[in-house]
């Protein structure tokens, strides 16, 4: 069989990952706080055979609040218990800190999540970076040395923690009365420069032994904790060759660890809004963002190297203003900003292409999104996607109504969970405790 | 309306309060694993109207591991978030260790657990003092008064957060675009000698407002910190003077820190074995616990101050033995041992009337625990009772078809949930962020 793309899907705050979702029509303003949403659009993306959701986490609350939801789940694992209790299939990862939990407790908790799911638990294991988040904790951000040399400690206490309980140490033999084999389950002892646990944990094994880890960032800091212990990376990049650089960089950090590179999968980040044809997925972002558009013709000024008037929104780019326009170097969104404005869109379209979003953004009909997802896929840039749909009410079933049935067509997804863990759906070994080769 | 009982259920490792539960007939070996079994036993609670389920939490593992499943459950919170999605009334309280714990996290996952179930959580704050749970985080216990000069800190923080979103600062009114009031949501910019935040924390309000406080411990430091926070008291007592006193301890610290004493209510321990008839009972919990019989002479042993043989459990303890025999003042258990030995029972019998469980042991028909309860709570030594049923599988259901229906009778326990949050189940008064009074 040839080599199939992965695809997961973040799951926010419950409205989806524009701003405007929570009020667009058909969506329950108070889903913030609803787990029965969240639970539904979960069950849309297993519908789609997604290989897992990702909820990203802060903690701490930034933006817009008067006007706009904030990012995140109110607890990202409680969110995914919920969500573990009313899916079968797909892969549960959430992001914890290494820099403001305890090792015991992240052991725990992801380790009680991969129970609970029958092994369906990923861990995107971060070192978080925002002083605001820091602050939440009466702390200031580390240094990057720091909080790397605690990532590292941390990671590997955890994954010691979840192998502290032997493989086969759970014997739960009525007949004989032996409940776990004592010798199987034994302390860690372990701690370093920033922290320690004795252990043992006290849970089981999963169906997949125990949760996979994730890694997001960039640095080559990053490049060494995913080298080491990541199976999947969470990427954010703009452009094919930036993607197979990153992609690349990860490989031979895997490599350089003692690992087959092919144990690290690099997931681009992708926004979606798919509609019937380019012009109602255009309106669908207008209605969406447009409320911000004012202030994003300051950036996109900025992109472009031309003044723009943001009273004309309507107007397409002059002559003058095309001619007069360079692609900042900056910043890796410029040139497709410019494609888009030479084709002759309004300004207010222009945005609505969504050439100012965190991720490339696709906005028309599904083909539009499984063409580019064939194109990166094909030149070796990704292993997969991670999806941020616009409006997650109807979002989700939009990708998997019509973009999921196309690449299935095309060969390029699957058509149904080949096996019934995280680690079968990402392609990640087996493991149990810490790798002895890393 | 005369005042009626609270009853709360332990919840622990998915097997129940005895050893050997996990190894009883119908029961599934497997279920210190089982999220299933959890809610189900759950389901069960919430049938017999019980006001809360309470979850106790290391975290560590100790005890005899090759033949007894650990006490706790994988994850107390986890486990929560799947019970809150199975159930509807029933209140939800875990232990969350004010020492091992970031006020930040402790905030944010037990509010999640309150908007996930309604306004239905509770908050079990202790210190922590086994050195066992201290190694899993690199640490030493500390001394009592840092332990509890960190407890007043951390709840105070985590209830400044839980307020740090105004009451009415979520506004989410699709028409205006308005999602929340800014004014009402501020960060707290709290700190002490032990923890610090800055927040806000960016839950909404439960139906409840903020989750209940609870503590468990009998200290004058335990007084103190329940008096000036806590609604529920989790109490261990042996006897009605015991209990009243403990009770009378806890409301004049409530009374100290400015409050109306019947604020709080103290909650006695109590363990089941409820069967058709006593020899039933005894003989269930000689299934149950008959193992540890030899090693449990010798504690009673001392409590009753005379030498006993561990090979002649089933003769009754001779007249000489039983005249020699002094109650250990040691131990408050001691005196009824005593007394049930002089009825005539066996060494095994004696044994299996729970004369050494942890809290005072019903074993026999459901009207001795009715009895039981009544006496205590008429006596005015508890609000309520927090059971410990030997074996889930069948001993929720044979208290609650066995117990409840009796006290029902007497007018000493409520037909039905008198409200819908674990404020209204316990009698809490409305109170979110800090309470202004203490």
């Amino acid at each position: 069989m040839t080599k199939q793309m992965i695809i997961g899907m973040h799951l926010g705050n419950g409205y989806g990952s524009q701003p405007g979702a929570w009020r667009m029509p058909g969506v329950d303003p108070k889903n913030f706080a609803s787990f029965d949403a969240k639970v539904r659009y979960a069950q849309a993306a297993e519908r789609g055979k997604m290989q897992f959701l990702f909820l990203p986490d802060g903690p701490s609350h930034v933006g817009d609040i008067g006007n706009e939801a904030p990012h995140f789940n109110l607890d990202v694992m409680m969110t995914l218990a919920a969500i573990a209790r009313g899916t079968e299939r797909i892969g549960l990862v959430a992001t914890g800190s290494t820099t403001f939990n305890e090792p015991y407790n992240l052991a725990r908790s992801f380790k009680a999540l991969d129970i609970m799911s029958h092994g369906r638990a990923g861990w995107n294991a971060v070192t978080s970076s925002g002083e605001d988040v820091a602050a939440n904790y009466g702390q200031r951000i580390p240094s990057s040395a720091d909080r790397y040399g605690r990532a590292h400690e941390t990671v590997q206490l955890v994954q010691a923690l979840w192998g502290s309980w032997g493989k086969d140490a759970w014997v739960h033999d009525v007949e004989s009365g032996r409940f776990a084999n004592e010798d199987q389950i034994q302390p860690i002892n372990m701690g370093g420069k920033y922290v320690a646990s004795r252990g043992p944990l006290y849970i089981p094994p999963s169906e997949q032994g125990q949760p996979v880890i994730f890694h997001a960032g960039g640095s080559p800091n990053a490049h060494a904790l995913a080298g080491r212990f990541a199976n999947v990376v969470i990427g954010a990049t703009f452009t094919i060759e930036d993607a197979k650089a990153q992609r690349q960089a990860f490989r031979d950090a895997a490599e350089h660890a003692g690992r087959d590179p092919d144990e690290i999968k690099f997931i681009a980040g992708m926004m979606t809004t798919i509609a019937a044809d380019r012009r109602a997925g255009l309106d669908r972002k207008i209605a969406l963002t447009g409320r911000t558009f004012p202030q994003r013709v300051r950036y996109l000024e900025q992109m472009l190297g031309v003044p723009l008037d943001p009273s004309r929104l309507n107007e397409p780019l002059s002559k003058q203003q095309l001619a007069a326009a360079r692609p900042s170097p900056m910043d890796p969104r410029s040139r497709n900003a410019l494609k888009i404005a030479k084709e002759g869109w309004s300004l207010s379209d222009i945005l609505a292409h969504g050439v100012i979003d965190y991720h490339p953004s696709i906005v028309g009909p599904g083909v539009e999104a499984a063409d580019h997802m064939q194109e990166w896929f094909e030149a070796g840039a990704v292993d997969g996607f991670w999806i941020s749909p616009d409006v997650y009410q109807d979002g989700v079933d939009a990708f998997v109504d019509g973009v999921v049935p196309i690449l299935q067509e095309r060969g390029l997804f699957h058509r149904d969970y080949e096996g019934a863990t995280l680690r079968d759906h990402v392609g990640a070994p087996a493991q149990y405790g810490i790798d002895p080769r890393v």
